[in-house]
């Protein structure tokens, strides 16, 4: 069986580990965002990518869902050390390790998916994870900030979310040279070949949205023959993890269950899902989706270990299989 | 006082550690080697101007004589996962701190001697550290190696030296990009406003050569006021620490105390030393220096500790004043 998944990072990351241990045997593509990709210090960075290899290739750091195990931070304390400003963005030596190789490439001429193809076969990945452009697509939000000019400020994705804990009023968010980029290879095929599209619980408007975002990407999954299922990244009212709640009111979304499926929209409607998985405790938005022509079920969608991601995998799968045309 | 020295790595920044707990209120410029720079995985490395800089600031490897204290190696490692080809320069964790830093305000268009003094600022260096210029000028062999196309293969000065521990025979040494380098700024005026020059016991060939190989800081030591007074890197017919004996046969120079002074030559003559110190036991080669017009002196030239080193500048600074025209 072929299975396409579109990633963003952690939620993704922890959505795919669960699906191996459903499917071992499944044939994986995996279309990571490169949206949250950034140059520190020189250094090309895609966090999205990083989180997602070393989480399957099993040199995460499980803690804190990001970056390496075992991980030292002494380049960074130079950095520091030698910086008056303050240092905001997590950078660990073995992290850094796998960010020289990708910048040492990429500025050799190499493109990020040839990049990424030869760094994720260190990992023995089993998956083929492809990024979703080989150009440079970088997510950069517009926020309230009363201290700057004219009351508002842009600043690069990543600042506004580790660097200021998505503390600061989004009022616009933009995918700088998305409408120049093109889907890296492979993506395309991966969305066509594929017997079952997932979007997992990533976030829908930095994730998702900036792959969808790839022009032919979306045009793709639409003409696609396999059932698209997805699994909503809101709980409760609220994202699982990330900070989707302070997003999705910038674009005018619902932040719930219902609202994410209506923004997606109904393929029956020339949107994008067949199905889409809501949890337990959003059980009563499963009429509101079904409404909108999605087919919808209330399962758990809390991974807290390996066993409930892969009970989510299942549930994704086997609604797939009831809406597959 | 005002003190100029033109330095290599680790003997340099060694004898200057000497100099200033011996003379600690003196204006000491340290006009600094960079022709063993090179860039690895996108990383500018200053090999020379970092082991002065750690030295003096307090930082560096005692035992090893390079690199920082307390380092560790996970970047290293992860480098060499990634990669199939074996590793061979010693990058640590908190080395790699300083380089990113110096790589990120190269690109920025900072110039090294500018970089260099954004640096050292960080560690409170109590001498001016100057590198001898802001070109790129980086040294190659060219050694024998049978197994290569016509029995010569030509590489960076610090693959000969780190990767293959010196064991290839050379038959030629060249600093590329030399002829189309200027002294940095700041280095003329610290040669021509020096009250003393000194040549520490650094590699006559690869660490001293190169600095003065800038068109312009020959003449300028030549046409100097202070008396120029050097130490011999060479001590009962070896080099002390380094390779200096692999490299100056290969431009005609005799490993010996009064070979490398005769490599050099007397002021008297055109060339460069007012003052030659020789080790203890190479007291015979005095007369022998003496008679290409240069003072010499036999003092114990081995580094054993700071004192030693204090010792030696002393030395040094005595048989300046005796030779003070």
């Amino acid at each position: 069986m072929r299975i396409t998944v579109l990633a963003g990072g952690i939620g993704a990351a922890r959505f795919l580990r669960g699906l191996l241990a459903y499917r071992p045997e499944a044939d994986i593509s995996v279309i990571g965002n490169t949206g949250d990709d950034l140059t520190l210090y020189g250094l090309r960075v895609s966090p999205d990518l990083d989180t997602v290899m070393y989480t399957l290739g099993g040199g995460n750091d499980e803690a804190k869902g990001w970056g390496r195990a075992d991980e030292t931070w002494n380049a960074l304390a130079e950095l520091q050390a030698y910086a008056s400003t303050p240092w905001w963005f997590g950078l660990g030596d073995r992290d850094i390790g796998t960010h020289l190789v990708r910048t040492a490439l990429l500025s050799e001429g190499r493109s990020l998916s040839e990049v990424t193809t030869a760094l994720t076969a260190r990992w023995q990945l089993p998956v083929h994870l492809i990024p979703m452009t080989d150009q440079r697509v970088e997510t950069h939000v517009t926020v309230e900030d009363p201290d700057a000019p004219e009351g508002r400020r842009r600043l690069h994705f990543q600042e506004y979310w580790v660097r200021h804990h998505a503390e600061l009023p989004v009022v616009d968010i933009e995918f700088d040279g998305i409408d120049r980029a093109a889907p890296a290879p492979g993506v395309l095929d991966a969305i066509a070949a594929a017997d079952v599209l997932l979007l997992p619980p990533s976030n829908p408007v930095v994730s998702i949205g900036p792959i969808l975002g790839v022009p032919g990407v979306r045009e793709a999954v639409l003409a696609a023959s396999a059932p698209v299922v997805g699994l909503s990244p809101i709980v409760g009212g609220a994202p699982v993890r990330g900070m989707a709640d302070k997003l999705l009111p910038a674009i005018g979304v619902d932040t719930s269950a219902a609202g994410v499926a209506r923004h997606f929209g109904a393929r029956l409607h020339g949107g994008l899902l067949d199905g889409w998985l809501v949890d337990e405790q959003d059980a009563a938005a499963v009429p509101d989706v079904e409404e909108l022509g999605i087919a919808a079920r209330a399962v758990p969608l809390l991974m807290s270990d390996v066993d409930a991601a892969a009970a989510m995998a299942r549930a994704a799968l086997d609604l797939a299989e009831v809406v597959r045309r």
